[in-house]
């Protein structure tokens, strides 16, 4: 899962909110992509988890249909924190 | 589904949004309740499809626990019409 890999090893890692938006109706098959997150907002995520605090991260993650076109978003806020 | 059902017979629907707040972890069963829309957004939804345009409903769920303690929360934005 993406906010582990951005955590790093022995985090653990909960979803707060997700919001999806549906652009196109999808009928056949699709990829979803977890776009990078920018990196100041990483390294605030590893600031706070060295810190020994719960650390934030949003993800977004865009769905594209088998012609490529964005039919779906989603938006995940998520709480990191060291197990 | 509920939006089917509010806007009634020969209709279609598609959800256009959806946001779910994740509250408490949920480790067993569970129950989803959709909640009944206000009376005035249901009347609006019924008058837009009687005059052959789509409508617009939101549709709150709670998703309860075991311990019937509210664990999740989704709010869906749904676009109806007739077929």
């Amino acid at each position: 899962m993406a906010v582990l890999l951005a955590a790093g090893d022995g985090c653990d890692a909960v979803i707060q909110s997700g919001e999806t938006e549906f652009l196109l109706p999808i009928h056949d098959d699709f990829q979803a992509h977890v776009l990078p997150p920018p990196p100041d907002e990483l390294a605030r995520l590893q600031r706070a988890l060295a810190r020994g605090r719960p650390g934030r991260l949003v993800l977004q993650v865009e769905v594209r249909d088998g012609e490529d076109r964005l039919a779906a978003r989603f938006t995940g806020r998520y709480v990191a924190q060291r197990d």
